[in-house]
């Protein structure tokens, strides 16, 4: 446990990842400020779903910023191409999908660690995940610890000593795993929203990759999504 | 020389330094992309000279993207806090002053990276100075390879073993180095812009850290400095 006047920095999307990594670090005692990227998503589900979570759990502050990376172009995510829908798990976990955002990772940790430095926190959460990770390279422990050398280089408050440290409570964890902390946490996952592509009512379209890992970690957790979707997988 | 379909994305903030990392870029042969971050500053001068310095150089491209760290407050460059005047040598390269602004060359190369990796782009440019620095952590060598391991580790083109690579043409030159290297290049330095606190009229204030640090490299060069100042030092 921390003393109570710990802070931290949470990433929060609103997803069940990013909703259980803050209920993990609301669990250590740190005094939470939720930030949450707008980077040009082509929807808004994942920003209500992250207000949604940050008043549910009462957090000491939570700061949404806008980053349009529209700007570069390149992504699924951000520009206007297809997200891919029905993919194999064998698909979904080896290829670095057409949905991988350039450096998304770095330019989110680097967002943090400013808020951080200006809070006076230490500690930063994100709940990047390696084991079920969809081929993203900025989900990996190498990359975690790299960022973490480069925060405390790059900063007054690492140079004079107050080291960052960057939490990714989830990165060895199965999905069902995480579902099942997370419950036990208190997280509502009715609130949350994962879908690369919701529809207008913020139903989710259950095809996508990052439907279809949740829906495997609620099938292998014995447990029922309580989320909307218009495609049951 | 690079063969001449080589991108390279350089970080020009519209000063001095920048502006030469720039002639320096294209001097390699590299097909310049360049970049400028809007962060929520309190003057425009600097952003007018980004687009001057592009056009006069005739990059292959220049774009912009807008970031408000006020969100996060904290600096004398994005705060209301008073920018710091007529500051010692001394004061000025040992201190961490207050317009420091927590990560911001971390957040810089973040879009630097993700632009580069959607160009198709390996090398990334930045007019950090390790010897005038300011005293800014985030100019050091040990930084920019720590950010370079990182961007390694944390892109997919990195994986595929495209590696990038972080430039930093200026980082063990004095000012006056700078600025005879950018003459030699043909930068022209009445287009550039330095002052933390410009006037209306863009003239400079001749008495920030910025200020101080430029005119010192301008005698040390035994040459003038062709821009406008409202209090010649």
């Amino acid at each position: 446990m921390k003393d109570s006047h710990s802070k931290a920095v949470v990433l929060l999307s609103g997803g069940l990842d990013s909703s259980t990594t803050l209920a993990i670090a609301l669990k250590k005692g740190f005094e939470v400020h939720a930030l949450t990227v707008r980077y040009g998503q082509r929807h808004h589900a994942e920003l209500e779903a992250s207000r949604r979570i940050a008043d549910y759990f009462k957090v000491a502050g939570h700061k949404m910023i806008d980053l349009d990376l529209r700007t570069f172009g390149g992504s699924a995510l951000t520009a206007p191409i297809e997200v891919p829908k029905d993919r194999s798990l064998q698909e979904i976990l080896t290829d670095i999908p057409i949905t991988y955002i350039p450096a998304r990772n770095t330019i989110f940790l680097s967002f943090a660690l400013a808020w951080a430095e200006i809070l006076g926190a230490q500690d930063i959460f994100i709940g990047v995940n390696a084991l079920d990770y969809s081929g993203y390279p900025d989900c990996r422990p190498k990359f975690i610890k790299a960022f973490e050398k480069t925060a405390n280089l790059g900063t007054k408050a690492g140079v004079e000593g107050r080291k960052f440290k960057i939490h990714t409570p989830l990165i060895t964890m199965t999905k069902a795993r995480i579902i099942k902390k997370g419950l036990e946490l208190g997280v509502d996952f009715s609130l949350t929203s994962t879908c690369y592509d919701p529809f207008q009512d913020g139903a989710a379209c259950g095809r996508c990759d990052a439907c279809l890992l949740r829906l495997k970690g609620f099938a292998e957790a014995g447990l029922t999504d309580p989320i909307k979707y218009l495609h049951e997988a």
